[in-house]
C-alpha cells in the first residue's frame, strides 16, 4: 500500500508544507557582511548559502552528502513518433548509467554526488495519453510514493533528474494543462526532432488537451493524465525534500514540469527548490518564468539525466567554500567601506 | 630592459597572433558525436572542449595544471573619491590573499587552480589620470612585460584576475576611449558607490577623456593613459597566453577592459579567451557585447580577484569529464538517433 492511498491523501500532504528556517538564513547573512569583500559582491553565491541554510535549518549549511536521484520511465505516447530516438533507448541508457558511461555519471563524480538510478516499470510503458490517461490513479500514486521514499532524510542536498524517451511530450502537455497554451507554446525538439516531428508533437499535445479537458482542473490529475512514472516520482521526491528539510536542485524542462503541480496547489511550494539551469528545450524558460524561478546556469544544455543539476552543485560548493573559508575584515586587518563622502 | 622596448615593439607582437589548431578541435567534435547523448545536448559544455582543444593544440585537451594570476595595482585617480573603499585596501587585500583569507583563495582551491598574486609597485600609485597619463610609456611596457612573463608555458589554462582600489574607474575610462561614450555609458558602482560617488566617477571619466583626447586613437596608448599597472599586466598575460598556446579565462569588467585593446588592434585577438562570466558591474555586459564575447556564467558577481573565472573553471572541468569519460553508443550498446520518419 503506497504512502499516499488516494489523490486526496496526496493533496493534503502537498498543502502541509513546513516553512524554511529564517534564523539560519539570518545567521548566514550576519556572517556574510563581515567577510573580506564588498557586501553583495558575490551575488548569487551569497544567496545560495542563505537558501541552503534556510532549508537545511543549519548555519553554516553543509554539502557533505549530496545525492542525485535519476528516475526513468517509458511512455506509451512515444508510439506517436514524438521522439528522435526509439523507446528502447530508455532501458539502454539505464544500463549505461549502471555501467558508468553516461554524462550524469561523469558529472555526479565531479560534483561529489552519489548517483542513484531508479527505473520505474520500464517493461510497462504508460498508456498513450492521446487515447487514455497515461496513469491510473493507483499507478500514479505508486510512482509518487517511490519518489517520495527515495529521498533519504540523511542527505544535505538532493538533485533530481530523469530519463524517458518521449517524456518532453508528457512534460509539454503537463505544462500546457497547468499554465495554458497548447503544443505550439510548449513543445520543443527534445532530443532532436526535425520540423515534421515537432509538428507531430504539437498536434499530439493539442489532441490530448482536448481529450482530457474534463480532468485538467486538478494539478495532480494533470500529472496522472500525462505521466509518466518518472515525472510522478519527481513530484514525490520534491514533496519529500520539503517535508524532510532538504534543499533540492531541479534539472531541466521535464524535471521542472514534473514539480510544477506542487506550485499550482500551493504558492511557495517550490521555495526549497532551486532551478539549476535553463535548458535549451523550448518551453523551459517560459515554464521557469511561470513558476517565478530564476535559473542558476544557462549553458544551452538539453540532456536531462540531472546533468544541469550536477553542474550547478559545483557552483553551490564554490559558494559554500567562500562563506565558510573567508577571513573577516577584523581577522584580516582590512579596512571596511568608507562612510559616504 | 623589458621584453617590449617600445610601444611599436608591443604593437608588432600584438599583430603576430598564431591561429588555433583546427585539427584538434575537429578531433574533439568527431569523438563528441559518438558519445551516448543526443548531438549538441551538452550545449556549451561541448563548445568548451572544442575551444580548449583548439587553443591547447591537443585532443583531448587537459586541465591538469590550471593557474590563476591575480595582479594588483594602485591608482592615483582614487584620490578623486571614486571608490567606496580607501586606497589602503589594495595592500591589505594582497596580504589577505597571502594569508589565504580572500574569496579567490577559496575559489582557486575548489577549482583546483594554483594561485599567484603579483603586486605591482603598490607603493607607487599611477598618476591621477585626470591630470596626466596614468603611466609613462616605459612604466606601461614594464607592467605589460611582467604580465607577459607571468604566464608559464607549462600550464593548461590560465585565469586572470585583479585587485586595485579605483580600477573600475580606469577600466571604464579605457572602455569609453576604445568603444565610445562617456562616464554615463561605462561607469558603474564598483565596490559599492552611492549615487553621489557614481556621479563623481562619471565626471572624472568625462574630464579625462577630454584631457587626453589627442592620445586616444591608439589602443595601447589608451591603456597607458588610464592604467593601471594591473590592467597592463593583464594585457601582457593575455598576449602571452596566445603566443604560448594557452587558453585563458577572463574574469569581470576590469579584466575584460584590460584585454580589450588587443581586440581593437586585431580582430580575433581574444579568440583564445573565454569570458568566464558577466559581472554585475554596469559596463561589463555592454563591453562583452562590443567584443562579441558570450559569457559562460551570469551570477551577479562583482568582486574581481579572478573570482568569476575560478567558478567557471568548475564548468570547464565538468565539460572535460563528460568528453573524456562518457561511453560511446557502440561501447554502451545504445541505439542512435532514428532516421527521420
Amino acid at each position: 500500500m503506497p504512502r499516499f492511498a488516494s489523490l486526496a491523501d496526496l493533496r493534503a500532504a502537498c498543502l502541509d508544507l513546513p516553512p524554511g528556517d529564517a534564523d539560519a538564513a539570518a545567521a548566514v547573512a550576519a556572517r556574510d557582511v563581515t567577510l573580506t569583500k564588498p557586501p553583495g559582491s558575490l551575488g548569487r553565491l551569497e544567496e545560495i548559502v542563505r537558501w541552503l541554510a534556510r532549508w537545511q535549518g543549519r548555519s553554516p549549511p553543509r554539502l557533505d552528502r549530496v545525492e542525485a536521484l535519476v528516475f526513468a520511465g517509458n511512455h506509451g505516447v512515444s508510439a506517436q513518433g514524438v521522439s528522435a530516438y526509439p523507446a528502447a533507448v530508455t532501458v539502454q541508457m539505464v544500463a549505461n548509467f549502471s555501467a558508468g558511461g553516461a554524462a550524469i555519471n561523469q558529472l555526479a563524480r565531479i560534483a561529489g554526488a552519489t548517483l542513484r538510478v531508479l527505473p520505474l516499470a520500464l517493461e510497462a510503458p504508460t498508456a498513450d495519453f492521446t487515447a487514455a490517461p497515461a496513469l491510473a490513479d493507483g499507478e500514479f500514486l505508486e510512482a509518487v510514493t517511490t519518489g517520495y521514499e527515495a529521498v533519504s532524510p540523511e542527505i544535505d542536498l538532493v538533485l533530481l533528474g530523469e530519463m524517458g524517451i518521449g517524456n518532453t511530450t508528457a512534460a509539454s502537455a503537463l505544462a500546457a494543462a497547468l499554465f495554458g497554451g497548447g503544443g505550439l507554446r510548449w513543445a520543443g525538439r527534445g532530443t532532436g526532432l526535425d520540423d515534421a516531428g515537432l509538428r507531430r508533437k504539437q498536434d499530439v499535445i493539442d489532441r490530448a488537451l482536448v481529450r482530457h479537458a474534463d480532468r485538467l482542473a486538478d494539478p495532480l490529475a494533470c500529472a496522472a493524465t500525462f505521466g509518466g512514472r518518472e515525472l510522478a516520482a519527481i513530484l514525490g521526491a520534491t514533496l519529500a525534500a520539503r517535508h524532510r528539510r532538504i534543499p533540492l536542485l531541479l534539472d531541466g524542462f521535464v524535471c521542472t514540469a514534473a514539480a510544477a503541480p506542487l506550485a499550482k496547489l500551493a504558492a511557495g511550494a517550490l521555495d526549497h527548490a532551486l532551478a539549476a539551469h535553463v535548458s535549451a528545450e523550448a518551453g523551459h524558460r517560459r515554464l521557469l518564468a511561470e513558476l517565478g524561478l530564476e535559473p542558476l546556469l544557462d549553458l544551452s544544455m538539453r540532456l536531462g539525466e540531472g546533468s544541469g543539476a550536477a553542474v550547478a552543485v559545483l557552483v553551490l560548493r564554490a559558494a559554500l567554500a567562500c562563506h565558510t573559508g573567508m577571513a573577516t575584515f577584523a581577522q584580516a586587518g582590512v579596512a571596511e567601506k568608507s562612510a559616504p563622502q
